[in-house]
């Protein structure tokens, strides 16, 4: 029997311990700051399948003093880190399987049909918060190192599997593994593609512009300066960027897509009273950077964007509005169209599902940027999780798209890893 | 001596008296809620002038029922409204003596040059919360009925005068008054008005907008549809309402006045994440509501714009937006130009200021609106606040002003309530 035929056959037979696996790891609620009971699922597997187990605090002064360390949190006891090694015998190439365990809360619960964290099955999906983003995904490297060493395959190079925390609050946990030491060859992250190849990542930066008007009372509104209307000017001039930036970018991979890297308005805030002109507007938004772009450059072009308005409006001359960045960023990635990791994932995702993959360019940052960027391990993004179920309500995933995944991962790190 | 110069000469001996009489009021903060303790300080002086004291709490059944009633406050206890009279001798005009107790929030405190409750003396000006709006005019009005009991002038007509809570807030003090029996042939309320005098007042609602987006990723905001862009088309349309309402404006007074009756959008809150694509935005004002329109008339000019746009709009046609009715409402006010309460006020300025007063429309609504609406007295705003040191931080009052002010108000009462 050929390898892929004896990797099949294993997870034919681990299909239900693969569902049952997931099911614990959705009753977990792993929201940020809990993630240690999920944490201590996938190490007991781990340990299960005879890995060596590098389990730590993240946190360390390298971390805090490192220049893309952008997190809020300072305390992350009792919510480990993990990475799992499966040694080859040497001279093969090594490969990175990166998975996050966090995610992010549930939402309002009247929007969700089944309890978010009782991985409740229907019409074979696994229903629950981080079923899709990205428990499934995690299950599916962890079947297919399962596969590998069930099937009796030995390997030449190493299988280094990561279960990180706070991939949603701007991926300390990767660069902690990052700056622990651990590089690859190669690296697969299982985030929700939807079966797609994500080779580009758009990275993205979270900022805040604050707006100063003057105060008035209502009824004498004409003697006030609105901070509604001066931030609804500042949002046309965001708007107006967003499609300059959007026309230069030139990559086949957008080609199909018609917003590239928007700059997102999340929220505004302004004012305080109904019959006062507000004096403040708070603009919050999300800036996407292109996979090509350095995070530098976007933050230069951004504070040109509002160094250009403040120099040319009347009002922001006397009151200029001012930019912050704050929270969280995400580093973008890239890995070229021909990189022999695109080229190995893309043949066995053919073999075994039967078509050409959809090879895209990613919407939205995952912590491949940190894994390329600062480790520098070339990254491929490839998952079975519906995009469009990430953070909603009634996220799911279906229980074929885990199992398909991990055929196609089990192949793809066979191949990279070489047979020894 | 003539009774002009009776009055003047009390006033003057009274001068000290008077703003050590300010600055014990503007020593009690009496932000809503709070009232009775500046209340006290007033009903001491009404005592010592004689007057007949009602002070009672409000927010009986009567008032709490009354379809004019928008307050949001149930409990009314430790803050009674006070009427205190003094009868004359029959067959004369009577006339309310309306000013208000309570005052807006301090603000921000670092705004101010002093503390806001010492009541503090600079360069001929007392200084603090309420010295403007409208502790100065409450003085003005009780240094005018001592000047007259101190002049030994007995009157025909009654002084009713009114020191009520919640004006702020909607008046509901003012309207307890006036379900309590209190009318007159005549009101003064001496608001800030910098010493001009406002027939007309504009009348006031509060209102909110809710819009309802779809909500998505940030990186792929084009799925989504953004409450805060679909906040920005409602708010563009309620500026077109606000130029066709005020060019529709023809009275004479108002023909100074750059936008006789605005519609001031005070507040807009959307979206909780920079990240995602905002779903709901909640957008609140103040509608301005012309001297000689109905506060129904103003409601169903509102109703018809937000449902116009719910037709019109391809998404709101959806997903309508919400309108809503909340807090405080004031209604309007209308003086005939030639009602011989304005003749008398004018003439008594005109012959004390030594010019002619400017008569001008009020940018805003005052308690006047249920005096005359509800309690049908005839009322005039006359005040020696300035207008814009109003809710502003180092508010402050001329003396001068608040003395002359009393001059012109004893004056007035004296030939509207007829000598005998």
């Amino acid at each position: 029997m050929d390898q892929e035929k004896r990797i099949h056959s294993v997870l034919s037979n681990k299909r239900s311990k693969g569902i049952e696996l997931l099911q614990k790891l959705v009753q977990q609620p792993s929201r940020r700051g809990s993630e240690g009971e999920a944490q201590a699922v996938i190490v007991e597997k781990c340990r299960q399948l005879g890995l060596e187990i590098d389990l730590w605090e993240i946190g360390d002064e390298d971390l805090r003093n490192h220049p893309n360390f952008y997190s809020d949190r300072t305390n992350f006891s009792g919510t480990p880190n993990l990475v799992a090694v499966k040694k080859g015998t040497g001279g093969g190439k090594s490969i990175i399987l990166n998975g996050h365990v966090d995610v992010v809360p549930e939402g309002n619960l009247d929007d969700w049909e089944f309890d978010p964290y009782s991985g409740v099955i229907r019409d074979g999906r696994v229903y629950g918060r981080g079923t899709t983003d990205m428990k499934g995904g995690t299950v599916s490297l962890l079947l297919a190192i399962e596969a590998i060493i069930a099937a009796g395959i030995s390997l030449k190079g190493d299988i280094i599997f990561q279960s990180v925390i706070e991939e949603e609050s701007g991926g300390a946990g990767t660069l902690a593994a990052v700056l622990r030491g651990y590089s690859a060859d190669g690296a697969v992250i299982p985030e929700p593609t939807d079966m797609k190849i994500f080779p580009l990542q758009q990275g993205s930066m979270w900022f805040r512009i604050t707006v100063k008007g003057k105060s008035a009372h209502g009824g004498t509104r004409y003697q006030g300066v609105s901070a509604i209307d001066l931030a609804y000017e500042v949002i046309s001039e965001i708007k107006q960027l967003e499609k300059l930036r959007n026309q230069a970018i030139q990559h086949p991979l957008y080609d199909g897509i018609p917003l590239p890297i928007p700059i997102n308005v999340g929220r505004v805030i302004s004012g305080d009273w109904p019959s006062s002109v507000p004096d403040t507007a708070t603009i919050e938004g999300r800036f996407g950077i292109g996979p090509e772009e350095s995070m530098e450059q976007a933050i230069a072009v951004l504070k040109e964007c509002v160094e250009r308005m403040n120099g040319r409006h009347e009002w922001f001359r006397q009151k200029p509005m001012e930019l912050e960045l704050f929270g969280a960023r995400w580093l973008p990635g890239v890995l070229p169209l021909n990189h022999p990791l695109l080229e190995v994932l893309s043949k066995n995702y053919e073999a075994i599902i039967g078509k050409r993959p959809l090879i895209e360019a990613s919407p939205w940052a995952t912590d491949g940027g940190y894994l390329s960027n600062i480790g520098n391990t070339p990254v491929v993004v490839f998952g079975p999780g519906k995009t469009e179920m990430a953070h909603d309500a009634n996220e799911y995933i279906e229980i074929d798209k885990m199992m398909q995944a991990a055929e196609v991962i089990a192949m793809t790190i066979i191949a990279w890893c070489g047979v020894g």
